[in-house]
Formats: C-alpha cells, structure tokens, sequence
C-alpha cells in the first residue's frame, strides 16, 4: 500500500523487503577501500568479451543473477526487472538482461538509476503489481569513456574535477515479505538546471538536484536530519558533496552535520588511486549501496538511512551544443533490518 | 487497486482515466491520411530550434503541455511525469521537460515508450502513488537518421523494408476519475531475440515481442481475440504486421481475423508518400493512439481496445557490432469512455 506525504513522496505503509542484493566491480573498484565488500571483483576488465559494451553488459547481468541467487528465488518467479545504465540506448542493460526471461521495464536516470530502479520495483511490490521485482545498473569505466569523452587510446588529460566512471554494477531484489533492508519511502526528484555546462563537473551539476530532493523528502514527510544515520548520496564526488552541504544550508536551511556520505568519495581512494574528484557513473552507487550499506543495514549498525541517487541527464551531443546539464536526484529511505 | 493476473499481467481493479490526451506531429504527418486528428501540426521542422534534438525536445514539451492543458489541470498538480525517448540519454525527454518542474521518473522503452509510460502512469495512479499522472515519448525524423543511420546530406538510399521515423510527440494525462478512456489491464513484456541483424528492419525485430505480449495477455486475463475490438501496435509496419500475423498463428494459435491495426501503416500514406514499410519511432504510436485512437474510444465508436507498444532496443554502436536486435512489448488495454 502507498500513501502520498506530498507531491513527491510516497510512504509504503508495508514496506517491502529487500531480500537479496549483490554487487559486481572490476579489478581497480577491487582495489579500493571497499574491496572486501563486493561479491565478484573481475580482474578482466573486458569479462572476456569483445568489447567494452558487451563488458558492461556482461557486468550488469552478473550483479542480476548473483542478487537473485543469493535471494533463493528461480527467476521465473522474478514478476518485473527495472533497469537502465549509461549508454546509449540503454545498451549495457538490454544486451545484459536479454536472455533472463524475465519480464522487462526499462529507465532512464543516468546515474540514478539504482534509486530509481529500487524506487520502481519497490512501489509495485508494495502496490500488489508484483510479487518478487529485481532494480539493477551498471557502468563500465571503458564503454563510458569512449562515448561521453575520448577513446581510450588517446589518453586524453582529466581535470581535477573529473571523476572516474566506475566499472560496477549492482542489483537488489524486492520481496513482500522475508528478512532484509525494508523500503519506507521514496521521494521522486525534479530536473535541476542551475546552468553548469562543463561536462568534466558532473558533481556541481548534480549537487543542487540532491538538495532539492532532500530538502523535499524531509519537508514532505515531516521528518528532521536527526531521523537518519545517513545520507547516501551516489557519485557527487568531492566537489559535488561540498556543494551539496553548501546549498542544502544556504538555499533550504538544512545542515546535514556530519551525516552525509557520497558513494563516489568512498569507492576508491582518491589520493592514491588517481581519481580526481572521486568516482560516477550509475555502477559506482549501485554496487557500494547493495554491499557496504546493505550489509550494514542488515547487521543493525544502521538503523535508517536516505539513498539519494543522482543523475546528470546530459548526452554528448547536447554537450557538443553547447547546452548544460540538466539533473535529477531520487532518494529511498532504506531501513535496517527488523526496524520497519 | 492492482491485482496480479499472471506474472505479466496486471488488473487495475478501479481502472484511472485518461482525463485528455494530445498529438503533435511534423509537416510530413500533418498531410497524412490522419492529419484531422492531431492537436498542432508544425509546418516548420525545427520548431524554430538550432538543431534537430532542441527541434525534438520542443516537440515533446509541446504534447506534454497540451496535454495538460486539455485536461484543465495545473502543470503544479501532477505529480509524475513518465517519458523517454530514442535519443542517446533520452536528451528529447530531458531538454524538453526539464523546465515543467514535474517530478520526473525517466524510461528507455525506444518505440514502446508511450505504452510503457502510459503503463507507469496508470500503475502509480492505480496504487494510490499518484493523484494525477503523465506519460510522454516523442520522435523527430531528422535526429533518428542522423544518430542512427546516417547524415541526411548524405541522401543515403533507403531499402524497402525500412521504416521512416516519425516526426511526432504524444502526451496523456491519467488521474483517479473523471471523464474519459480507462486504463483496464497491462502486460508488461519480456525481450525477444530473434536473431534479427538488420537494423533496417525493425519490424521483423519486433513482431515476435508483439506476438507474446499478446498472447501472454489473452492466456493470464482468460480473454479471447473477440473480447477486444481492435489490437493496435506501435511501429511494425507492412513487413512486421505480416509477421505478427503469421507468428501470433503459427506459434501461439491466435487469429486476430481483422482486428488488427498498426499505427505505422495508418500515419503515412505509404503508397504516395514513400515511407517504404511505413512509420517508426516513439511519436508514431504515441500521436496516432494519443489522438485518433482516443477519440474513438472517446466516442464510444470503440469499446475496447489493446495498444501493444513495440520497441526494437539496439544502438547504433551494437548494430555496428553485428549484434542483433533485442525488441520488447508493452501492453495497456484501454477501456472507452464509460465503460469501465
């Protein structure tokens, strides 16, 4: 069942379960800070295809069928499968799910897809419109790179405010009922557009989408910072999370203390492993959100949290004219086990 | 309310309303058999744009926002708005809409979009999730050539068994109540490969995504052929309607008799206006269905009808690759005015 708190947030009055989640990465997200935490780690970066596409593909539909595996559900009993990722035509995904069988709703939300994906399949499980629904992303480092920047071989300069695509993926499957990470609600985002065109900044395009979506979400529900552990924003990286507690204080009033952390700062470590800013791409969120904080979700030390998953909806071509960026975040308020 | 049929198939057991519906299109479609329908025909191409995406973006938002004006809601009072397109990033969605303020949940359904969104929309009014809904897509002829096939300067020769894009945008407003064509049934599809490699045919890619949705509707709602007027798909043309035919037959034992329309043979005038196997892209089910379609349903010259949105999920990068065609369909039984 769903009551509507406002607008944008819905709160599932049963929630749905997360039964299973797992997370797949490559040989540099295996090792970064979170390497004991992910379920594969390929040191082939290629997974032994013939190109990076056919890699992020292969990815996407490992993190799937490790999550259900782990759920102890045939996946004929998988009712609905929501996924999207970066590339275009959403190619990583289709390509990756094409012979599951499994009944398919596409999305698109760049890099918050997992919140979206996760928003998706938990509204219909707790709507009655499935039974069992798995929400999943990838991203590859290689396959992005050579779409939205330059072909690897040209060995193009990243700027300081650059972040490195993750080569990841992450899925998580919804259940009516079991023991797992509840989903309490669910707050949709707006597009932000506050006029960045730098396509290397995607964290200072993102920021403000993340803002408003928080902002929202605890207005809507009457709820205060204090009512969460954390704050899980997805791949703002350094620039984009100093941004968001700067807007979020200036523009809404809302200081998030030291209650905020940003998947994209804690996938690898940014001296050492020469990221820039941090990571991006829709992988990074995916796989540090159903590992590290489910696992911590699950084992109580965290009682709730906000997954906020945030997107830049730009393409090359509307770089290449000149446009900005435009940016939306989805957030879902994720409960440790037993607590909902 | 939802109630599950099957695993694909869901009841909406107080089916929404389509409180009003809209159509735009391009100057080619506006001299189409159908060109009496359509809510705004723009003689001008690019909508008075500096490319063919911004053209496509203005386009969409044009159906979106006629739409909502058609219903006589304030843009402030929707809650969600569902939509996606065929661009790479779904940029004709996000451009377009990203100045509404409509909280926005992206979808990658290439040509199923509209029946995928419209879909979403009726599940989240359906369950409580939202009080009012809508669901877009758009196509532009000229930024599909050029990202999928080639330059338009290069005047490249097109074979008989393709398609040709459809410059066109369709909106539907969905709420609680009111007056208007009710959202009954939907079945969500799964992918279907059939090793399909050209990518200028697009019909035979998707007619077996049509045949099972179909057939997987009838078996799971226990209905027959002759509990519905009409089964109206998206974009399979001549050569993919043939196809769905004789697959539907051959394979599931389904006669549709005549009660199958395509919305790709019905835009164009294929003899005179040399689209060779008819329409394609987002736009032309989503203006032929969100115009003509309704209003029969409206007028209650119609009962009962199935849109079985077909979407063909390649890119150009996979084409390129020798990779075939995955294609998926969505089905949403639409309910004439009353009769639900």
């Amino acid at each position: 069942m769903l009551k509507k708190l406002g607008r944008q947030t819905l709160e599932l009055v049963k929630p749905p379960i997360i039964i299973a989640s797992a997370g797949v990465v490559g040989k540099k997200e295996g090792e970064g800070p979170l390497r004991d935490e992910f379920d594969v780690v390929f040191d082939d970066s290629r997974l032994g295809k013939d190109s990076w596409e056919q890699a992020e593909s292969a990815l996407q539909k490992a993190a799937v069928e490790k999550a259900i595996e782990k759920s102890g559900k045939a996946k004929e009993k998988i009712d609905l499968l929501f996924a999207g990722d970066l590339l275009s035509q959403c190619i990583g995904t289709t390509f990756g799910i094409r012979d599951l069988g499994i009944p398919f709703a596409g999305l698109y939300g760049a890099c918050s897809t997992m919140a979206l994906s996760l928003a998706m399949a938990s509204v219909f499980v707790a709507s009655g419109g499935a039974d069992l629904a798995v929400a999943a992303t990838s991203s590859h480092f290689c396959s992005a790179e050579k779409q939205f920047r330059q072909p690897l071989e040209y060995g193009g300069q990243r700027p300081p405010q650059a972040q490195w695509t993750a080569t990841a993926a992450g899925s998580a499957v919804v259940g009516k009922e079991g023991k797992g990470v509840c989903v309490e609600r669910i707050c949709f985002g707006k597009i932000c557009d506050l006029g960045i065109t730098d396509a290397n900044n995607m964290g200072a395009a993102m920021a403000p989408a993340a803002a408003d979506t928080i902002a929202t979400l605890l207005k809507e529900s009457g709820t205060g910072v204090e009512d969460y552990d954390l704050f899980v924003t997805g791949d703002l990286g350094a620039i984009g999370s100093k941004l968001l507690t700067e807007v979020l204080q200036k523009d809404y009033g809302v200081d998030l203390g030291n209650r905020h952390k940003d998947c994209g700062t804690m996938l690898f470590d940014i001296d050492s492993q020469d990221v820039n800013s941090g990571a991006s791409g829709c992988g990074c969120s995916a796989a540090v959100v159903c590992t590290h904080f489910m696992r911590r979700l699950r084992e109580k030390e965290l009682k709730r949290l906000v997954f906020v998953g945030t997107g830049a909806l730009m393409s090359p071509v509307s770089s290449q004219q000149g446009e900005s960026i435009p940016a939306v975040a989805h957030a879902v308020v994720l409960g440790g086990e037993g607590c909902c």
